[in-house]
Formats: structure tokens, C-alpha cells, sequence
């Protein structure tokens, strides 16, 4: 039996930074921006950060009031009515909503927690789950995932790889009677921006700037360029299409660390173009996850997928490969994502 | 309230060319071959063509010796004890099926007929409908898709643009919460190949001998080189992701014949590649649809998407643009669109 659909459904947001504020932005400008979102009217019951406070209303928040007061101060402060000094820990197990939205940042050293322990504490109540963060899907996606299934509810994270760009989705709808044999992509935007700028001649370190400054550098950019944020994209995606069970540590690993501008412009006066390479394949019929910096050839689709882009290969038993690239992503994309996984749980076929 | 889903949906084949005979030597092998169609097991109650011959059972067909014999004779014989002289109109009006799967090929001079009323009669009985000709849903789209709608059944045709790469679904799926605002895209197989084939080099003759050998041009081929076929994409996707009523002869269409060998060069050596490019857009706040030839940069995606392969650019008001390759499909990717469909309607989730 499958829960009826949710027109309303009540969201605890654990996390307010910049994806956060951006779907909040979407919901609040809903009616008048975006027509295609006008039907959906979603109830947030609790906001809550790492430092910088919470709000809880169990009679739904205003929503519009709150994201000023936050955008104002850079926190929630003790003088708003809906002020809370509730844990996270306890807003999860004890407020009554009907989807976690977790949008806390990866953290590679803590194994992916707490992420991990707030979606399985939501999942084990039988709440449906959305995340942001890649460390749920990367660290324990086939635990949570027998969670939600014996608890009749979902676990979803679109925007956890290629931000909005549908990925999961794409799984489970449509390549269901395929069995999926390798995958291949460009899948961080930072590094992916970093070598479209060093081609052009500018340096790492001012290409690094120019990247955090548009915003999509992760919180720790070590993430980025020693390629943890790609390992744990790699891992999502294999542990889900492939079907197994690994983490980040078990990804092949190299950054990008070191690479000189004479390296780049020396690939591209050869026709190559440097590209920090995800990829899952078997050899040996051993399955292998990498990521890695190849050269790739100027007539190979990979190589026009510049800037802040990504782009996934799908190989399967069934078909000849589908490509889907994302062009030049920003936040709005990252936030959608997660209001796409919201529709998917929230409102009627 | 929807219908439940059908583990062994009983099927209802008019047309039984290349893709038809694709798709059921998918489902005769899908047990050994394709582990992810195990579970799928739909009986095949009758197969209809236009000339050479009909079977039928309602306890279903023996799909594989039906198969055989056709491969051996090219035609469904008198001595098959399944042999049927009932008309394909009698046949969907009065069989027993829960999906008809409508394979006949696209006629543009007949404004999509006699599909158009095929799937009309299924889906005005309650049935499914599995399209792979575009005819239907680029002639009548809205008025099938309202019919599926009121009589709670649904009309499927994902192998009707781009194969079995997801397009349909994915809109469905994925981007509800969007406003589709444009779309590009390569969507001619025939043409995309006989460029790519010139710009080696080869006459246009020569290039349209070699892409007949290898299957993918439409039965009548100047479907393809005057841009028809295109024209039928365009009007399908735009009807469904534009949500408007248009028909094939409302694009503005250009074919590819007289381009000759000296221009494709020439294209090339400034650095172009021509393509038949398939547009949708707003001007002055009117939409406008568009099949022509166009120079597209080198740098540019669509450059890189060559011989058979096929590719669709998305733009919608909530995220970046996503664009999804299909790299050389073949006759089994349009089998797949089919079979993708069908488990679409059904397999359990």
C-alpha cells in the first residue's frame, strides 16, 4: 500500500544555508514567478541551524517573515515568537511533520553524520526524507533505503549530484527495465570551473576565488579539489544505479592539486582538455568507482561541458548510451532539486 | 483513483516491422539476457500488419515460435493455427487486451491516420495505448491525452521522439514543477548522419544508401531529408512540454536536399558543423516552431553530437537548461522506448 499523496504536507528544514534559503526564496515567490509551482503549498513547522538559532511553529511558519529575519541578521534571533531552543535531535523525533528536509553540508571525516542519524531518525518514525546532502546516499544509502521501503515512506535526494538536473528520478521511472554496466561524468563544478579557467590562462588560486565568489565552492573546498565531493557523488550514483553498497573511501581517488596552467594549456594545444573524471565500470567483472584527471579528446561531448557544468554517461544492457549534461548551474538549480523531490512526495499525480 | 498496475498486462501488436520484431525478440530473450525484464511477463494476444497477415489468441500467442515464423517468411501464414482474417479495426474494438501497442509507421499526408484512430478507439474502451509512431500524438495530442485522462488509462509514445532515451517521462516525472520556456534539438537520425558522412567527405547519396543499410531511415526517406520527421518531433514535444495544440504542419520546415558536399565543407573549415536543428521558442510573446538547417560552433554540444545520435535541450523558468544525449541508438533503443512504456503501465512500482 503507497500513502496517498500530500498537497500540504508540513517540511522540517535542518539547515538554512544557501540551498535552504534559495527553496525558500522559490516557495515564498511561488504564485506570481513560477505558475507551475502555484498549486503546491507546503507548511514549514521548523528551521533549524548549527549557530545561528531556530524557529518552530507547529501551526505552520510565515514563511516570507522568517527568511527576512534570517536574510537580515544571518540568524534567527531570541526576540522572534517562534524562537526555539529545541535540538535537532529532538525536533526530528518529537514535532509532528510529514517531510525532513536535511540540507546540512557533507562531512567526509564524520562518515557522512548527522546527516546519516537525522534521516534515519525521521525514516524510522516513517517521515519521508529529502536531502541535499550527499552523505546519507554516500555513506548508507542501502540501510536508509530498506528504512524508508519498510516504513512505507521515501528517501529522496535529487539535488545531492547535478543539483536539479534529474538523475535519481530519471532511475527509477524510466530505466527500470535496464541494468546499468558503467557510468562516466564530470560531476564538480568547482574543479570542472577551476581547468575552464586555467585553459584560459588565469591561475589556480584566481580561478579557486572567482569560483567561491559565484558561490558553488563547497563549505571545506578541500572537498572540492581533493575530490571527496566527486567521491561521494560517484558513490551516490553507484550505490543507486548499480545497485551496491560503497562508501567515498572505497572511490579511487586523486584531485586536482598541483596542476599547473602549463599542464592545461599544454592538453589543449594538443586537443585535450583536462577534466577531473568520475567513473564506475567493471574490469574482471570486478566493479571499480575512480575519479581521476584525464585528458579528454576536443571531439568528445565531455570536453564541451565547461564552466561550472556537469554531465553524466549512462551505459546499460538495453540501450546505447544517454548522456544528460547541465548547463552552467547556480543555486536555483540546487534548491529545485530539492522542491522537485518535495512534488514527487507532496502533491498529486 | 487510479487502476492498479499489471504484472502481466495482455498486449495488442498493430505493425510488426523492425521495432515490433526488436521488441518482442527483447521480451522472447529478457529472461537470460536482460535480468531487469525477469519479472515481466506480458502475453501477447494478437499481432496485426498491413499486409502480410494476422494471429491471434486470447490465451495468448507463443510469442517465439509467432516470432520465427515471420523472421522465416517474412508474413503470419494461412497454416498458422492463430492465422486471423479480422480487420485491425474489429481487433481493437472487440479483443480483450489491456494495452495496444501501436506500431504503424507515420503518415503525415493523412494527418497521422490510421494511428490516430487506432489509439482513439483503444483508449475511448478504457485501454492503454503504447504509441512508437509519432503520428498521434503530433496530429491530436490533447485530444488523446484528454480521452487517456477520462477514461483513467494512458497514452505512452516515449520511443516516439529520441528512442528509448527518456524524454516524455521525464517531463511527466521530473519537471512538473516547471514552466518549459524553449527547446532545441537534433532529432533526425537520417540527417544527422548524412551530415556527418558529407562533412568526411561522402556524397549525399552515398551517405543516405548507408544509413538505409544500417536502419534508421523511415520507410518513405523523404520523411527525413524534407524534414518531416522532424517536424512531427517538434510538434510532439512541443504539445506535450508546451502544453499547446499544434500539428506537424504547423512548424516552418526546411529539408536538407541541394546542401551540397562544398557546403557542409565549407561550414567546417570555419569551424561550423551543419545540422537540422528542431526549435520551439517565444517571439513577441508568440511560439513559434521550426525545423532548418543551421551552422552550429564548434565548441557548441550539439557539434558533438554525430552520426546517428540525437540530442534535446530543455529550458524552463526554475533551472539552468538540461540537455540529454542519445549516442547512436539503434533499433533496440526504440524497442526499449516501447518496452519502457509498458512497464510503465505494467509492473508494480
Amino acid at each position: 500500500m503507497t500513502k496517498s499523496k500530500l498537497i500540504s504536507p508540513k517540511l522540517l528544514f535542518i539547515g538554512f544555508g544557501n540551498v535552504g534559503r534559495k527553496a525558500a526564496e522559490i516557495l515564498i515567490s511561488s504564485k506570481d514567478k513560477y505558475p507551475n509551482l502555484a498549486g503546491f503549498n507546503p507548511s514549514i513547522v521548523g528551521i533549524f541551524t548549527k549557530t545561528r538559532g531556530a524557529v518552530v511553529n507547529q501551526n505552520g511558519l510565515h514563511l516570507e517573515k522568517n527568511f527576512n529575519e534570517f536574510e537580515k541578521n544571518s540568524r534567527f534571533s531570541k526576540h522572534n515568537p517562534d524562537y526555539s531552543e529545541m535540538s535537532v535531535d529532538e525536533a526530528i523525533k518529537k514535532l509532528d511533520y510529514d517531510i525532513l528536509v536535511e540540507l546540512t553540508t557533507l562531512s567526509i571525516e564524520e562518515n557522512g553524520e548527522p546527516a546519516v542519524s537525522n534521516v534515519m531518525a525521521a525514516l524510522n518514525r516513517g517521515k519521508h526524507v529529502v536531502s541535499a546532502n550527499k552523505g546519507p546516499a554516500a555513506f548508507s544509502y542501502q540501510e536508509l533505503h530498506l528504512l524508508a521501503q519498510k516504513n512505507d515512506c521515501k528517501f529522496l535526494f535529487e539535488s545531492a549530484v547535478m543539483d536539479g538536473a534529474p538523475i535519481f528520478n530519471l532511475y527509477r521511472n524510466n530505466l527500470k527495465g535496464c541494468k546499468v554496466k558503467g557510468l562516466s561524468g564530470i560531476l564538480n563544478s568547482t574543479t570542472n570551473f577551476i581547468f575552464s579557467e586555467m585553459e584560459s590562462g588565469k591561475s589556480f588560486e584566481h580561478s579557486l576565488k572567482e569560483a567561491q565568489r559565484l558561490g558553488f565552492v563547497e563549505a571545506d573546498f578541500a572537498n572540492d579539489i581533493d575530490g571527496w565531493d566527486a567521491a561521494a557523488k560517484i558513490a551516490v550514483l553507484t550505490n543507486v544505479l548499480v545497485n551496491v553498497s560503497i562508501t567515498p573511501f572505497d572511490v579511487l581517488r586523486e584531485g586536482i592539486r598541483g596542476i599547473t596552467v602549463g599542464q592545461v594549456q599544454n592538453a589543449y594545444e594538443r586537443g585535450y582538455h583536462l577534466k577531473l573524471v568520475c567513473r564506475a565500470f567493471y574490469k574482471d567483472e570486478r566493479l571499480i568507482t575512480r575519479v581521476a584527471v584525464e585528458e579528454v579528446p576536443d571531439d568528445h561531448i565531455f570536453s564541451k561541458v565547461t564552466g561550472s557544468g556537469s554531465v553524466l554517461r549512462i551505459e546499460t544492457d538495453l540501450m546505447n548510451p544517454i548522456i544528460i549534461v547541465q548547463e552552467n548551474p547556480s543555486l536555483i538549480d540546487t534548491a529545485y532539486g530539492v522542491i522537485s523531490d518535495l512534488l514527487e512526495i507532496g502533491t498529486a499525480d
